[in-house]
């Protein structure tokens, strides 16, 4: 069924030029982990003061990228690694990024939803501010300051929803941070980190993997991709304004959201399909088809951010004591990114139409 | 700007073919007026139980449509009509289909929102006990008990924000249901009775108008539609998704909202045109061409009825001393129902698009 959908033809994994080999693969995987301590290194000598500064995030960032990276070159590549390596590689990479990750995650979701809150509220001032707040944020200004500023332009049910979102969100976020630290400075960590040095110069590789063709491993993860694509309700999220994503957003168990699973695995299953690309081809394999990839991959991600900052209205909702009008606003906040939700939904299903008629 | 758009070989308001006259017009207000009058009798027939009977309201239902139509006539083709008695007739029977119009409206209003609700909680077995209850409330059932089966399948906030629904707008119909009741047995209502039946024999034309050309008129209706059209945000609204109609959801000025005023008026326009070919016409004009405005029709009366049911979530959570979670429900309906107005936007589109390829 998915077979179908592969072309010989395709530039970075068609049968056509040399085949790339575990060789290629070995390069990939010294250069992700060179990376992975060049980040390590820029972390350490940026500092990580009280909520962080903005170079640390960024190697926190390229932390993520890296381990990422790894650790999908280890799922798709498994057959031409050492396998117990691989087995107690691949949790500490996942809990590495997972825990750098959670930090980011609450900054932006708070973010989107202040943002979306203005955007309900009709006030343009906004999108400035957010950037402003964030920043204020991220620098350690106190949280209640800026919340305070930005609900000048809010409603009081909209201003008191955005108070309520700042905290929860803004508490999360420093506990993510700590949580970060700890981590970053545990003996777990340490040895992590000794085994991508090793990985740096050594790839182990076994014997027969160096002249092995990596393609047939890059294909079976598409195939997975394309399985689990087929599997979506593409033809209703294709259909604009079809409600989907709303309904049961009145039903007990929200949070989270069944409906959203099959799209956060697709996600996870194009990631790992743009990491394979990625290893068997090496950068210069980024075309035009990457970028429709991109694209689609973008749509989860917005799909995943919209969910999850839905979830968290929801949640904020369910705080005790908090005004009618505070609880209608979030309502109106979580409905909104559930239509966000199904927005990107529908984004996904346009731009892999566009891929599916180009690869063919 | 809107001349362009009119195609000369339209069959029915084009130059082919002999022109309709003012007898033509003479000869569909008397079969309104006629309409008005069978209805009238059918609904004393009926009588005007508590709530209505399904009878009544179904001749209550023709009284309105007979009424529209002579009224809006009246409105195209004034030139051709005694000038006095047109102004006195107009203002008269826009009282009346909009005085019978009302409990109707609330009782569709009702059911839509129930209706959601249940769609929102993930209810599938909503849409037939919507019915029933509705049926119920025009028999004169008890609105409480209704409220109360049809709440077993909500949750707690989606739950009482239905029964706050129920109350609010199952009052507000039968106070309409009253009014309604007290006009048609007015002495206003007998007078304008009389006119309609001096109308289905004797049709006030001016001197000039019994040989006059109907389609000029036609045309300037068709042209003041399509101005407005043309003044309407269609390239946003073509764009799924664009999240127009939920801006300032949240703003303190939402009963009505600013933005559907523009759409509110091409409905109107869109009504007078499509009576304008009926009267030009008569009854066999309606073609292919017709259905299309049909839809785009229906696409303008989804978007009235999907933002006067988001004004009436938004007002019911202004009621003091609500629960939180009846508030977080109603607030997720508003946003809802604001999202059934841009999905309308997007349909009308679509359906006007259609039109604007077909008649060039």
């Amino acid at each position: 069924m998915a077979q179908q959908h592969l072309d010989p033809t395709d530039p970075q994994l068609g049968s056509a030029g040399p085949a790339p080999t575990g060789d290629v693969l070995a390069g990939y995987l010294r250069a992700q982990a060179t990376e992975f301590l060049r980040a390590l290194r820029l972390h350490r000598e940026t500092g990580s003061g009280a909520n962080g500064s903005e170079g640390s995030a960024e190697a926190a960032r390229a932390l993520r990228r890296s381990a990422r990276r790894i650790s999908a070159s280890l799922h798709t590549f498994q057959p031409l690694l050492d396998t117990d390596w691989c087995e107690g590689m691949r949790p500490e990479l996942a809990w590495v990024s997972g825990t750098l990750a959670m930090e980011h995650a609450y900054t932006a979701r708070l973010e989107r939803l202040l943002s979306a809150l203005h955007r309900l509220s009709g006030s343009t001032a906004f999108p400035a501010q957010a950037t402003e707040a964030a920043a204020g944020h991220r620098a350690g200004a106190p949280a209640g300051q800026t919340a305070t500023q930005e609900r000048g332009n809010l409603t009081v049910g909209a201003a008191k929803a955005g108070a309520l979102l700042d905290r929860q969100l803004t508490l999360a976020r420093t506990r993510a941070h700590s949580t970060a630290l700890q981590a970053l400075g545990s003996s777990r960590f340490h040895a992590i980190a000794d085994k991508v040095a090793v990985l740096a110069s050594e790839v182990p590789l076994t014997a027969t993997a160096a002249a092995a063709d990596l393609r047939p491993h890059a294909r079976a993860a598409e195939e997975r991709l394309r399985d689990a694509v087929a599997a979506l309700p593409l033809i209703t999220a294709g259909s604009p304004y079809n409600a989907a994503a709303l309904v049961h957003g009145l039903s007990p168990d929200t949070v989270p959201h069944p409906q959203d699973a099959p799209w956060h695995q697709v996600r996870l299953l194009l990631r790992l399909h743009r990491y394979a690309r990625e290893a068997a081809c090496g950068p210069q394999g980024n075309t035009v088809v990457d970028l429709r990839l991109l694209s689609a991959g973008q749509a989860l991600n917005r799909h995943r951010d919209a969910s999850e900052a839905a979830a968290a209205a929801a949640q904020a909702a369910r705080t005790p004591r908090i005004a009618p009008a505070t609880a209608y606003a979030l309502g109106v906040l979580h409905a909104d990114q559930r239509h966000e939700v199904e927005a990107a939904r529908f984004a996904f299903q346009q731009a892999w139409q566009k891929e599916a008629v180009s690869t063919r």
